[in-house]
């Protein structure tokens, strides 16, 4: 049996090795994405961000325990924790999450953990491929979680259905203030810990914020994020994280955005492919020899890079 | 008189307006650089990164203070201040720092704010561009102040030629901590509120994570960067944080590492243009046409995005 056809039987040790394989982009991954894909476009990919310190990976257990043990029917759940402030020392701090005790052995849960390798978009590229292949395995919920930092929010908006924004009361007002521009990308926003002093007035100055709908419009439908209340460490609001996710979800069928958001990713991809297979392409047919001579050139200001470039277009041949 | 030549005769109003088209990329602003990059290649290049809240803007001001009023002879300074973490809102915050008073009306000092566009690896594009207009002017100092957000610190680390990391006591552990890998990319640490309880005890613990230099090997040159404690609201430690400067830009200069740096960076630069320049070639012989009848096949699960990616290379001509 291929590693493939043992993924989508529900073999999770065939899950985690091909996650392996896709995350270090070798051609056997290539290919195991190439047979995986006519079984994607299912899952529902839920995006959760927010400052470190709000409780993140604390809310994401909670909703995986609540999905698995007190929703009607279950259902299977994937958690990737993406992390990427460490850029150079690998996730280890992500990698101690809290495990889920009472969910040990429970093969509709599963976690994987990422870090960054210090490649520009290589990151959002390799959660985007992971969530694929979790897709293709057949899990109804993947929730990726990820340090809020300016581009790792533009990433997770353009990979998840639905993103959950969390913030939590007391983590100091520059780090709060400064992430203010995430409230644009949110579609569920999340008031963490909310057992501390001013949580209720956090969420009050978060509607304040929230760019107002005024209904559905005639050209576009709009949706209007609420602001939810949790103390996820005691699984206070969970439940109704998980009805606004489902809202969130219909809402995104009915409106049709649900496969406009999925042909743009498709989009995404393909033309990211299609730039590098380009590139080396051009490398290949002695593009890589002549840019050396080039950036030797520009170097000593003999040319500008403008100039360099327009060189190496017009006397490299671009035929394959 | 051209723009390019009044800005390199220090006329500042022709710079601003410079910087303006070079930021938001018009075809003026493309000439321009080409017409300026003769001209560069002098400035140092300094990166000041670190978490929200360390003092990074009051540090860089008191540096430009320190350069104009008690360096001998003083220094021309350039400061760059971009707000990754803001990728929708712009630089609203950044654009409130604190001006320097009594350096008011000195054109030996030379402030620019810049937000994020929100597109992949698009600041840090227009970051590189504005300090190559800003060298091309003929700034001895170019500090480029960031928020230290993982992607941040890569891109900061390819720019400039020496990055100084600001850290501070009392700002919560696990902000601290998950920062741990910015110290890799170091060449000076700075404890910044410095009177501060704890700021002791932070310069020696991050002696102990920073990665021991074991004094110059016969292979490759290195430094030991120095960890320096600063109360930059008051002016202390300033001087010694200009010599750690100094002495790092004497080191790069003096093993060959300043050339190459540079190299790197321009390198980086002609294959970005030259891989937009293929893509741009490709789409206008027709590929954005086949792409767009490939995607709605790929939507609808007809193929996959490689065999998309395969046959659009196949059957499109690659030829300019």
């Amino acid at each position: 049996m291929s590693l493939a056809q043992a993924l989508l039987q529900g073999d999770r040790r065939a899950l985690s090795r091909a996650l392996t394989w896709v995350e270090n982009a070798t051609p056997e991954g290539e290919e195991l994405l190439q047979a995986l894909f006519p079984h994607t476009g299912r899952a529902h990919l839920v995006g959760i961000t927010g400052p470190p310190g709000v409780g993140k990976s604390t809310l994401v257990n909670q909703l995986a325990r609540y999905y698995r043990k007190d929703h009607t029917p279950p259902k299977t759940v994937a958690i990737v924790a993406v992390d990427p402030t460490s850029p150079f020392t690998g996730g280890a701090l992500l990698g101690d999450r809290i495990r889920m005790r009472d969910l040990a052995g429970d093969p509709g849960v599963f976690i994987r953990s990422m870090a960054s390798r210090g490649a520009v978009g290589g990151l959002a590229w390799a959660t985007g491929r992971v969530a694929q292949v979790l897709d293709a395995a057949g899990f109804d919920l993947i929730f990726i979680e990820t340090v809020g930092t300016g581009q790792a929010e533009v990433d997770i908006a353009r990979l998840a259905h639905t993103v959950v924004v969390v913030q939590a009361p007391g983590l100091g007002d520059e780090v709060q203030a400064l992430k203010a521009g995430i409230l644009e990308i949110a579609d569920i926003l999340v008031v963490n810990k909310a057992d501390r002093p001013g949580a209720a007035e956090m969420a009050r100055t978060l509607a304040q914020w929230l760019p107002k709908v005024e209904g559905e419009g005639e050209e576009e439908p709009s949706w209007q994020p609420p602001i939810l209340l949790t103390t996820a460490l005691r699984g206070q609001g969970i439940p109704e994280v998980a009805r606004a996710l489902e809202a969130h979800r219909a809402f995104l069928q009915r409106t049709g955005l649900w496969q406009a958001r999925e042909r743009d990713r498709l989009e995404a991809e393909i033309r990211e492919c299609l730039r590098e297979a380009l590139w080396q392409a051009w490398e290949v047919r002695g593009g890589r020899e002549r840019l050396e001579a080039m950036v030797q050139a520009v170097l000593q200001r003999k040319m500008a890079p403008q100039d360099a470039v327009r060189r190496l277009l017009e006397t490299t041949s671009a035929q394959p």
